[in-house]
């Protein structure tokens, strides 16, 4: 079933240990929808300039990624630069022009309105909020956030994350939000706050799924479940790794009858495949260009890394 | 079949954000022969001084371990102080103090000649080779080292490691041991080094096992292989994690008639369970008193922890 995705779309400056990029497609929910693309319809939600021209639309396009709520306006699209040259695991940011993205304003169309999954990537939980309310009967929403949010802007999060069924962010995050250096004491402060499931994103040690004692219905699971990273000789481009992780771990589960713990559990293994594959090259190059059976070889490939027999 | 571990025999003053003690049992080698004491029969040398009396022997009595091979001379044993009050995952030294470890020259016992399984535990490489010198017959041979010998003796330890059958470190060891910062292209060259496997630990994010050519007589295994660590509300004392993981692990091997990439991948596990007890209370108290049903039934939940079905 669809998910409709909300947040960035964006041009990105990219330089690391493997290369540099001084212009590539990039945004929280570019990685997002084109991850989830594989596993399920996916539309979008956001906002471009003048710069996002017919190439770009024809990456969207080539994976039937429908982009009818991406609002055109006049100026430039959001850019970052940013670089991995001290430290692959943490994007040092040298320059944000957030541009058109400083007065975006989801809307949502009509012809959306029937999705049945919603991703609300990192933006202002106020648009979040907004976007949630106006979708009453969307069946799961998943949403991320980031430190700044979590720092200045904690009671527009809080009612954010009340109603959210999945909250997908990383350890430092986890830690920042809970105020608690415990993981484990940190996921059971979060989900007291209101995600019937937290998934803590460890970077290249893979991800860390907590649930509450309402995450599945009809089905009590309190072990955690941590699903690997696939240790890489070269990662190319970190950027857009936790996006696109969400993107396989949502679109997975969308992409099923039903959620349960099964299934959530083969979400994981699908969103660490998914953000293995967007390391391999700068932004969403080897997104834009994976095949079924590339995605199912690899699954195999994380069971092989992690399981016993 | 019974394992050798060489390595020290110590007194810990240990201070977490959970308590502190003044004395406590300690050393590589007794939290590596407690965790292995629950899977085959270990023998141990070491050296100790006066102040090492019956309680502490009966430590070693309770669990079946041979101590014939610890050395008892005049002196204090080896004390080591340390705070993890900044930080969980790293202990700061407040204070080291070799006493009798100083002038350690390990001697073998006779009934310790037929020993089939080898530890070698963080000491002086040149000691580390010097043992598995006199140890012509052993089966396999593992082996620990740190930071120190690989930066200020990477000559003797370069000794070690050609005859090694695996060695268990750490991610920084590992990266500094091969002057890279990616983690398989450090395995690589680590394993071209000599070993014919490499266990890198990740602390609260588990281990990576990986494998060269020859690892497993008839067998070829590409993949690497990753076991999780138990996401724990409280560690109460990190001090011998390490070491209590290399217990489970290779005692878990030699309880075993034949060293496969199954039984390797196991040991793994078994090595994250034992590490897992090891935290939970200070020193080696948990280690002292685990039930064989403690260990399996934690297995088991460090399957359901990361397998899929």
């Amino acid at each position: 079933m669809a998910i409709l995705v909300v947040g960035s779309v964006a041009f990105d400056a990219i330089e690391t240990p493997s290369g540099r990029r001084d212009r590539c497609l990039g945004g929280a929910a570019t990685h997002f929808s084109l991850a989830a693309s594989y596993f399920t319809p996916v539309r979008v939600i956001g906002v471009v300039g003048e710069d996002f021209g017919s190439a770009e639309e024809a990456v969207f396009a080539s994976r039937g990624i429908d982009t009818r709520g991406i609002e055109h306006v006049s100026g430039k699209s959001f850019f970052w630069c940013g670089s991995y040259m001290k430290n692959l695991n943490e994007a040092q940011t040298l320059n944000t022009e957030l541009n058109v993205f400083q007065s975006f304003s989801p809307k949502i169309p009509t012809e959306y309105q029937d999705s049945e999954y919603l991703f609300l990537a990192n933006i202002d939980p106020v648009l979040q909020a907004d976007v949630r309310s106006r979708m009453p009967k969307v069946k799961m929403v998943c949403g991320d956030t980031m430190n700044y949010w979590i720092k200045d802007h904690a009671e527009n999060l809080a009612r954010v994350l009340k109603n959210l069924d999945a909250l997908l962010i990383n350890d430092g995050e986890a830690k920042m939000l809970a105020h608690d250096n415990n993981l484990v004491v940190a996921a059971r402060k979060i989900l007291a706050m209101g995600p019937k499931a937290l998934v803590v994103k460890h970077g290249e040690y893979g991800a860390t799924a907590f649930f509450g004692e309402n995450a599945f219905p009809g089905e009590v699971c309190r072990t955690p479940f941590r699903a690997p990273a696939l240790p890489l000789a070269e990662v190319v481009d970190p950027t857009g790794a936790g996006d696109s992780f969400a993107g396989g771990f949502f679109g997975y589960i969308a992409s099923q009858p039903k959620l349960t713990s099964a299934v959530f559990r083969r979400a994981m293994f699908y969103g660490s495949v998914m953000g293995s594959f967007a390391v391999e090259r700068f932004g969403t190059e080897r997104l834009q260009q994976l095949e079924p059976q590339e995605i199912e070889d690899r699954f195999a490939l994380f069971r092989q890394l992690s399981h016993l027999d």
